[in-house]
């Protein structure tokens, strides 16, 4: 089962909002069909809110690797580490991206946002 | 004909909107004038709703597949794919983006969506 | 002359809007100064009318193929084209933007418009 | 000193709006400070407007090769420019963005805006 | 500790607004935890206000060298260098992104950013 | 079945050595076993001789597109061409070179040769 | 343990010698000192024998996952496939690379060698 | 015809071998077939003999504009290019490259040479 | 001063000759002359000998970090790297690579090799 | 007048050969019929003998800006910096390759080498 408990925050260390956004290139869960392992990268983008905390990059690799056993599926994996990173730092905008290797010739990014995009965010040279 | 009995959906994993987008470059049908093979890349991406549900990959992968033996044009080709998709899976959200190898130096990108664009989407990192 | 008489449309295969692209990498004409030859790519997009058609790609082939012996500048082959093929297809929105290689050093981009830009094309992912 | 005299124009060829934009990759001045000569690309992007002009192409390769033997500040050859091309071309629009080579490994890229920015620029595709 | 008395600044040159982006690929610091060196750009973009200054970039390059011997976690060396620059430059606008090397995986772009956008930013090419 | 009658040949133009090249990225043929689409660019060099010929570029096209219905295995569909092309213009040296898109994470290229590599493709510029 | 009873070979499709080169992007193992996952990309060459065999791609990816669980060195995972695929193909020639990503600041590439190159592989296009 | 008649040539101006090469992205003649523009680049390498010359860039320039109304195939450009240029310059080695966009999803190099390579071209960083 | 005391190397792994290459793109040291830091890659290839060692990843790591406070030029510093890791491993071939950004416009690479290029290197696909 | 007086040279740092590689982007000079600027990169790469020196980074930059204000041809710009490294530093091996910017659609590179090329040149990974 995917571990939240390694997941660990400490507090923003600015009292101005800004954005962090930490990229995993090296992410494998198992299909829960055929037990074939997949590969993808995580994109983690937030806003850190003033009563809740910034994640521990050793943290949230460990909670990455929690996956390398599981099978599940793409859309749920975005899911349940937007809800699992929500639930751990409160944040004010949450965006996880998974962008996952080719299947049978198809390549996925799925995409899912917990709170409004900040100024911060929408301002940045994309 | 291209094949929507092949197409399978299941439920929204998430009570939240996300998006999700399925990239397939092996897409082959033929020029219904001269009967030579088109080839291009297939570019879907949509919003599930409450109450529609998501493609299943495989699926979608014997669809796209049906289309190999059919005299079809470009913008006909596009919006019969974003048609029988939105009856299959009646999303909140959805756009097809089909990018097509040149033909005689020239290369074509067709776009059709149904629904309006959801803010999941519009604040991703383009 | 560029010769539009060989232009031919056909109606829009769809009764929602929907947005084509067509990028012709092999365009050629003349300085009209120094009667050296010009190279460019020209991009078409369009999101055609209820009353109006869509262009057939060999016809704009010909077409574009009319000025290879034509004295004309940058910025007047745009609005050329923009003007022919909104004449030919009456499009709800229409863009042509010519990227020429450099000359002297300095590559040139120009672009015209006809019409709003549509939802469809301002949603893409750009 | 920049010679603004050899920059020519000629009348907008169209009554529409639209946009040009030149690149020039081979812009050279020198540094007040050190003497060393400076490197890096001008783009001029800008919409004409009806009573105003369109700068000529070989006058403005003219006019920036006259900053070769120049001692000036990054931010300063990209206001003059901004400045000068304004002031012959009463343009609708206009922006300049100097991208400079590496000093002391950084590189900066400078950006001055005159006028508001056309629709006919936000709709292009980026 | 990063040394803040080696900025200098210099008043604008333009009484018209403009933005200036200076990326210095070479920074690095510390990890206040293992010790480790970690290595990252860092892009510094904003726009002078008429009372406030730009700074010198031989003197922004002798500021980021001054965190070569510090420990510091990549959220507070973009809080920091923000603050540090705002209080010297007074600026209307002004953002810093920080991109880090991968640690364990991991790559990390931190963004801060003091005041609002300004327009000359938001219009310019992306 | 691969169909050779389709196959011309014309003289070689030139009574000194020299190599041609035909890069193919629209090839198509079935898997054998699970009788899904492989795609794959095919590769072909070649050294006419002086009783031999040049393959006619409209017949290879056809050749190519003879396998779109065709269950064969990587190697051999590289193994037939190379025999069929050798067959069909008894070349000096004939190398192929298939270079197939992903199939369970694995990409493969196979290269099958015939006759010496001629001092003409040595020392061009790879 | 890796597996290497899942390897099966069928004999080669060609009386003359050709190359064949397999990329799988997707393989992982575990640091046998620290126990985190290494990811790299593992490239296999080889030129099959008359009295050898080719390696089947699904028991090549079968073989990689076996993998997955073990504890490993970079050198020794590079040499260990080199000598199992020998032991089961009796190639003429047999090269394996491994290129893993990063690890404190420092990628590497592994290679392992069996047998001559090939006149095959020297002469193509690299 | 193409006309050799506008090659112009001037002495070696080193009395050591040394390589030159030209790479004109702007080529485009006829097919003799369909009468359809095609377009290429050329790639011209040579290095210059004591008695012969070097070519002078604009009668380069010229001369290949001189195809553009000549109706010849990929293979006879070549080996004419290489043909002309020899009769004109005399040189030690002389390589032409033709590398042409695609028709009917094929693209095309041709290379024709004269002479043995130089070591100076050999020993190059290619 | 570069500390080889950290230096720990491990027995080859293989009874065969096989190539190790490690590249390190976070390496500085500091300018002799200005005190200013130098950025650069450092690339490490080697072929172990029977009677020699391998390096270890992490004390290699250490070892170059030995260097962030030294002023030595770039060519003593490969040269150094190359002596040290010599004596330490006792390879049958090694060879060392240091690509530094640029300085006033300049980037440089220096090589610096130990014994003769062994087989297996100069088979790979480069 | 290019300037060779400026050159500095320092004895080689190690007794074994080794291979130096100067890249400058930002080299210019006149055309000496038009007058007009040209902008290449140069790209020097020598082998230092034991009674020979290398040249000082800061002596080279000058003495290529010593061209700034030069009419003179691609071909002599590039033999003439062969001859004068070559009496300035007495390599064992020394290469000039310049790459210059296209003029009338045709890019340029030349390249002069004196001496044999080194087998520490000729064995790195190019």
């Amino acid at each position: 089962m995917p571990d939240t408990t390694v997941l660990e925050t400490f507090p923003t260390p600015a009292n101005k909002p800004f954005v962090i956004e930490h990229i995993a290139d090296e992410f494998t869960s198992l299909c829960p069909v055929t037990g074939h392992p997949d590969f993808g990268t995580v994109i983690l983008r937030y806003c850190p809110s003033a009563d809740g905390g910034c994640v521990e990059l050793k943290s949230l690799k460990l909670y990455y690797q929690s996956f390398r056993a599981e099978g599940i599926f793409y859309e749920a994996v975005t899911n349940q580490i937007r809800d699992d990173l929500v639930a751990a730092m409160k944040p004010a905008w949450l965006q996880v991206v998974t962008d996952w290797k080719g299947r049978g010739g198809i390549r996925s990014v799925i995409r899912a946002t917990h709170g409004d995009v900040p100024a911060e965010w929408v301002s940045v040279d994309r």
